[in-house]
């Protein structure tokens, strides 16, 4: 029996999606089937919506409805912390805790040799015109998630923050300023040790060597 | 921060999808924002196109191209053959064994009382009108899943068979003829066991129970 074109169709669409199947595409499609029409209208209305009623900010590349976006045109958060992430849902993720009061930048992606990016596919370039541009920066937090690759990109705009800022004061011999004039420009990585709930018994090694590294006196 | 309208409603329409938590329908929204435009308005297009690309056959209530389906109409089926089968996707399972040359019945669900799902709201009545109208009806294969709900389906569809078939011959004591005149009406079940690949060890004691009893001569 062939399968009907228009199952074949959404099931390729599926298909597409990260971590969907070839069953579970077919599944979808055929639940799917069951659902009212004005449904299907509404899901293929916020598809074909999703990308005209987003703007990329043009200064922190995080999506919004606005550019700036919120967090960069907020007077009450600190422009001067510059908080970097990989991806717009990790900007979600931090907003949430609410303990953050500076503002982000999205790196849209992760250096990744394997899979062919390289630092220039992602928004590496504009993070460091962002630190000597606006010149009040003072501390840029690396919060790349604690894989491989997050670990790479982390080192790899330190040492360009780095070198950037003896650039730009070369008479001096210390790292100095790539943001305020003089000051000592901060570069920090999130913090890394045992999650909250986790159970001692069952982390691996380098997460306890990192927590015993990040040991904090209480 | 909010999340954007149009992220928003996207989300909610995955997230609606069986299988699909708020995490996983944030992190394909996500994805899709850098998938081209015209990739999401193929995807939409397919979704509106769904259902009116496909028939449910009238007579046996697959989903197809086509009423009666692709199946029904083929000459070289056997008719008086009918596998009665949970979903439609059942039927692309067992089409692609390849073995069977009957014809199917979709049920388009389970008896499930604990869901709210009756006989009356799965396609039952027209398995019994369609047994008791064709009259050439040798055999009804009940292929539910193997599951409490498949087989108190396959239950309930066997006692109502055999009640319409001695409705029918009342004179005679025996479980006669709902289909072909003076033949007997034959119901079986799919065969049970362990599946091909197990491990005997590690199957549950119900199958091996199953399969002991269904045991066949070599």
């Amino acid at each position: 029996m062939k399968i009907p074109k228009a199952v074949q169709a959404l099931t390729e669409s599926f298909e597409k999606l990260p971590g969907i199947g070839p069953k579970t595409a077919q599944r979808l499609t055929f639940y799917l089937l069951h659902v009212p029409q004005y449904e299907l209208d509404k899901f293929a209305q916020s598809l074909q919506n999703l990308k005209t009623g987003t703007i990329i900010c043009s200064n922190c590349f995080t999506v919004g409805e606005t550019d700036p976006c919120e967090i960069c045109s907020d007077p009450e958060r600190d422009q001067g912390v510059i908080c970097v992430v990989e991806e717009p849902l990790d900007v979600l993720a931090l907003e949430k805790s609410g303990k953050y009061k500076g503002v982000y930048h999205v790196l849209h992606g992760r250096i990744d040799p394997l899979n062919n990016i390289g630092p220039d596919e992602i928004y590496i370039k504009q993070l460091l015109d962002r630190v000597k541009g606006e010149g009040s920066v003072t501390e840029i937090i690396l919060a790349t998630n604690p894989t491989m690759e997050g670990e790479a990109t982390a080192m790899y705009i330190d040492k360009q923050l780095k070198a950037s800022a003896s650039a730009k004061a070369p008479a001096d011999k210390q790292n100095l300023p790539a943001g305020r004039q003089g000051e000592k420009l901060k570069v920090t990585r999130i913090g890394r040790g045992l999650p909250i709930g986790a159970d001692l018994e069952y982390a691996d090694e380098i997460t306890l060597q990192r927590a015993m590294e990040g040991r904090i006196e209480i």
